[in-house]
């Protein structure tokens, strides 16, 4: 795990856990998996037995765009849930949100191009970018502002060395800090004074302790949104998301989505599209997680762990272990060796100042993060 | 239709062609589909059935390479149809040959580098090349040596203008091309004495119709291969591939599809799995195409197309249409809306001589290919 290829790209280390974990779980040990951001259940029952139905036929490449009722669905879901009015055409259906992050780095940016991201956050930002021969800039966010970003920080950050794009994402992963209607408008305000491209990283929307998360698309026309049917309802392994384009950008996006990647899982497809109908299920999920929520902040700070605010979105605990070690990923191999806890090293989201810390998903079941925690107890004292 | 961007970008016509015959389809209109390369069978019922048992399940992301049932699958596979021993370790499990080739590209050169590509070829090779920033040479093929790229085409190529990449297929589409073991070793050398890495596309292996397809393993272990269920297995719409790579080159693919990707569709990777075990159901599907093969090429030749040699091997009869047309997308286009016949033109595949050239593919069922000739011959009459 420590070779570093020439061009910055780092493993995604929660992935590298994951894999020792089943290594470790073939062997026959059992393993708390806290590592990986992935809801401990299956889609909504309606949604599985629309798959059954569908399986019979072939399933084929759908236009490159993405089946019209999943396209006619997501129109139905930005009205009912933020009020606004999307065109079916500006939304391309994607291969998860991954695939919407290469999509939309090479739709809206020449190659080359410098854009900017949060630090800490979500590793394939930095990993993917370099990867693609794009630059970076991270903007550094502070623990003491709930690990938000502010339209100032970015103007500070741009002075200092200018970048054509901006990739955020809140609720965020690591530390599910959410931007409220008026710093997103903030954020908004100074991208267009500055000419910046934005892309809001949607992903973690509906999972809000707070209240509503906001969508970009309230305040704005000019921006690229990123979101995923992964989290909220469930849907990780079926790698299917949807991005909603600037007028000006569907057209290139569209063809590069019918050359890069054709079209998006079928299967998935038709999965998403009865999945948005079934949000009362997703909110028993999104139950499950919030209780999960304070049950392992309260579990963490008792233990030791630096636990600042509970996060407003997502699923996940972003804590201090300074009081532990100063090499999260020392930290969280022995942490998974010896009490078969599998988190994530701080180092994956921040890597100038991630080894004080590590991320705890909490989307599992509560029994497990119960005995992650009397686990990690033990393993402390 | 007309667009082109700065960079070269072009839509992938023949998606843009199954777009139009949806709109018509849904307005009521019976269209033959012969404009893209899908089987219209579903996968085999054990397929299927595995699907079914899985889906209670939830189903999270795998590890990036992919499920080991799978891998292991493949290395058992390359044994029995190749005699080529494979690492599992060395397979990355991918969405569709479409990530495949994202990887492949870069995992092994830089952003910018120049890449080598066949002209006719299929049309996502410089799509994706050049949406990605990469640089192409085109190699053109010559109808008289029945599409096939020789050794002394690619040394030509390299001697104008050097490039550090080749990635070509066999079976080819649009022509359905084959090399055989020989032409295979001397492409092979050539790339080697030039320093030239080699991807060999090998997504039509299993349709072939005068012999097995030789793998470039059988040869050598310093290309990277580029494979999919999509096409022999019948899941196109699945979004399930694998890739086989040098040694030196794996780590750097894992860390890239850990970021880019994630993992490929769980429930595509458990399809796939059981498919490999399902050959004889593939055979029967094959058997279908070669039928089909003979029927449409007597048809397109008694309706005047220009009709070389029979197809090696993939599913599409690559034909002339001079005595009707020097447009190729208006003759399509014109066929599509009169005739109700859906087929590509050659100018996605060669924007060079393309306009003389249209590709029908045969994966469909006989009575698709009688109902389309029939209907041919009275829209050409």
């Amino acid at each position: 795990m420590t070779d570093l290829p020439a061009d910055g790209l780092m493993p995604f280390h929660a992935m590298e856990i994951l894999k020792r974990a089943k290594v470790l779980e073939a062997s026959g040990r059992s393993i708390c998996h806290l590592e990986v951001g992935e809801p401990g259940s299956p889609p909504a029952p309606k949604v599985l037995e629309a798959v059954r139905q569908a399986l019979p036929q072939a399933q084929g490449y759908t236009n490159a765009k993405g089946l019209g009722e999943l396209r006619e669905g997501l129109v139905a879901y930005y009205q009912n849930q933020h009020d606004v009015v999307v065109d079916a055409d500006v939304i391309v259906c994607t291969m998860g949100s991954s695939a919407g992050f290469i999509l939309a780095f090479h739709t809206a940016f020449r190659p080359g191009a410098r854009i900017a991201i949060t630090r800490p956050g979500y590793p394939a930002y930095v990993n993917t970018l370099l990867g693609l021969g794009f630059g970076i800039t991270e903007i550094p966010l502070s623990v003491s502002n709930g690990w938000r970003l502010t339209g100032a920080d970015i103007a500070a950050a741009h002075a200092e060395q200018p970048f054509e794009g901006l990739l955020f994402a809140s609720p965020a992963n690591p530390t599910g800090a959410a931007i409220d209607r008026a710093g997103l408008a903030d954020i908004i305000a100074t991208c267009e004074r500055l000419g910046i491209t934005m892309i809001s990283d949607e992903i973690y929307h509906g999972l809000d302790y707070r209240g509503p998360s906001v969508s970009a698309l309230e305040l704005t026309k000019k921006a690229i949104i990123i979101n995923s049917f992964s989290k909220y309802y469930c849907m990780t392994g079926w790698r299917i998301g949807w991005m909603v384009l600037p007028e000006m950008l569907v057209r290139r996006a569209e063809i590069l989505q019918q050359n890069l990647f054709i079209s998006a899982p079928t299967l998935s497809q038709i999965a998403a599209t009865v999945a948005l109908g079934e949000r009362d299920y997703a909110e028993e999920q999104k139950a499950g997680y919030a209780n999960n929520r304070l049950a392992l902040d309260d579990g963490l700070r008792a233990l030791g762990f630096d636990v600042g605010g509970a996060s407003d979105g997502a699923f996940y605990a972003y804590v201090g272990i300074s009081k532990f070690s100063n090499d999260s990923m020392a930290f969280c191999e022995a942490m998974l060796e010896e009490a078969g806890v599998a988190m994530t090293p701080g180092i994956d989201f921040d890597r100038v100042n991630g080894q004080g810390y590590v991320r705890l998903s909490y989307a599992g079941k509560s029994e497990t993060i119960a005995l992650a925690l009397e686990r990690m107890s033990g393993f402390l004292r």
